[in-house]
């Protein structure tokens, strides 16, 4: 049973290749032709050649817009790591539902559908997709967050989901979660994956004290020490000290790349499972977007790793996708500009030698 | 005559007041009862807060939104400053007509209305409105750009313009430029006002070669020499080394504090402009909002200066409005988060203790 869930995981990773250099060449011709100085759209030119590679066309449409949430419960929830309980995670997920969360106002102003997921809540959720690999994850102050393979369960769950959003036309994807919990557990994982202290990379989460984060690097220091991930091997680091919404989001970040569509990283947690993702396959930072840096401390880090920059830094640290569904808009009016601007030749004016 | 544009000036002046700390203290009560993490939408929040402040009242709406494009040009083209020849500025603000450049798209998306005023170009234009105080400036690298009258006259241009928009129901801001030379006036100005070789504040502007810079900043350097700009008297910096589109959005930064309306800086010019208005009242800095950070290198110093800080890092430095108009979708989420999102009370979730 393990062998299988692996070995459908390398099939997925096989199928991974490099993004359209064509594409991205055509688009950055077009953008060459257009009446204004080139590059001085900055990220909002980059973005739009970037998508032109990934989709394989430099005639590139984000209209049709998806969010996916995962949502997951963490045991080591119960270690008092989070300033609210694990109901939360529950009621905030049965909202999505409701269209009544910080994000589900985003998204409607960004034309944004909104596609939540129970990846692994401990209480039953009404209203949104269930595909719970367990009840929430295993206490892991005390042994392993999850199995190798329900980890990779929870992977190919998000891979589905991008390949089912993809098939009914969407053609950008943000990434967001829920999971009360959820910045301890991608504290420990960019404290391996980034080989950096704990301290280092370890924040407020949704606000505690001073006192509360001297206990929750205490917890993720004895969770690394007890399960020994290995830093070289990305699903052992993600079942013993992860998440199921993070191991959920890391499919969404190859299904990116295996079905040619972009997914926009929203903060610390999206960027975790993305910098998983790109340490299972690196062609998958290709596929990836960045969109504002979490106010986080490991959110720019993450980026960094990810040879990914940002369009936004409003220090929001909310999680939900509400920074990638932030960035929605820029690169709609980025891909409005590519189309509708006219070019140097059209309104008579001599085209600006590039910059050296 | 030069008496009546200074006491005129000093009566402008002289009717600017703090923005109203208690609808602000309302604004931060009201986000302290949203169902989310207090702080965790970072400077969404804060602008928010912010423009209750402005407008005086909670009730804050952003709805009619306007941008007010400066156009003019600047004698001091004629020393081969700037990448292109000074008739661009005459065929983009005809553009500005006929929504035909970057902004205008970019502004069609956002729901912004633009207002282009010919403040000084020195061709005449169709189709924008007329308020031209000169046929642009004199070359400042052989005396001032301009008289001390002229920019006055500038900048009441600039705060009449803030009236007639806050008249007609406009509740927001942006401000954008045209004016080819026009980053080579603001790094002169940055220079004095900040007090900072001008080597560190000259970039490329639309686009010149390592040679272009450097003759670029050799220019400055001897314009500045020549007419010896007095840095504690603003009026002087922006009429000897500065320029008309520069003294016309300062008049917007003016008005703003003087009409209680929110008004966004762009990049670079803007920029410059709102820390000319902000060294003539302090106050100013209350009412401007940033938008991004200018990829011309003083971009981050100006905003630092102004105390502000910005919602997007995209390494953009095409002028227009254009930074600021992709801010707007921001500062919409951000309105509609405010006053769609449901309370703690009503979601059944024990308010998060604010962060210490």
């Amino acid at each position: 049973m393990e062998y299988k869930g692996e070995q459908q995981l390398e099939e997925y990773l096989g199928r991974i290749t490099h993004s359209d250099q064509i594409s991205m060449k055509n688009a950055l011709q077009h953008w060459m032709s257009i009446a204004k100085p080139l590059n001085s759209l900055g990220r909002l030119e980059e973005v739009v050649t970037k998508i032109a590679g990934i989709v394989g066309t430099s005639n590139v449409s984000v209209k049709k817009k998806g969010l996916i949430i995962m949502c997951a419960d963490n045991g080591v929830v119960e270690e008092g790591i989070s300033q609210t309980g694990q109901e939360v995670t529950a009621i905030v997920s049965e909202n999505f539902a409701k269209h009544d969360t910080s994000v589900c106002v985003m998204a409607e102003y960004a034309g944004v559908e909104i596609f939540p997921i129970d990846i692994g809540i401990v209480t039953e959720v009404q209203g949104i997709e269930q595909r719970k690999v367990m009840n929430g994850t295993n206490n892991m102050l005390h042994g392993p967050a999850m199995s190798r393979e329900q980890a990779i369960e929870a992977i190919k769950i998000g891979i589905e989901k991008v390949q089912e959003l993809k098939q009914a036309g969407y053609e950008i994807l943000a990434t967001g979660e829920m999971g009360i919990g959820n910045t301890t557990t991608s504290s420990a994982v960019a404290s391996i994956l980034l080989d950096t202290p704990v301290e280092t990379v370890t924040g407020r989460g949704a606000g505690l004290t001073s006192e509360g984060i001297e206990h929750k690097i205490q917890v993720i220091k004895e969770s690394i020490s007890l399960n020994q991930p290995n830093g070289n091997d990305p699903i052992d680091v993600l079942a013993k000290v992860g998440g199921l919404d993070i191991a959920g989001l890391v499919g969404v970040f190859l299904g990116g790349a295996i079905y040619h569509i972009p997914i926009v990283i929203d903060g610390f947690i999206s960027g975790v499972s993305a910098l998983i993702a790109s340490r299972l396959h690196p062609i998958c930072k290709e596929y990836a977007i960045a969109s504002h840096v979490s106010k986080e401390p490991a959110g720019m880090m993450l980026l960094d790793a990810l040879e990914l920059k940002p369009f936004l830094t409003c220090d929001m640290c909310l999680g939900e996708g509400t920074g990638a569904v932030a960035a929605m808009p820029i690169i709609d009016m980025a891909v409005a500009v590519y189309h509708q601007m006219r070019t140097f030749q059209e309104i008579k004016v001599e085209q600006y030698v590039p910059l050296k």
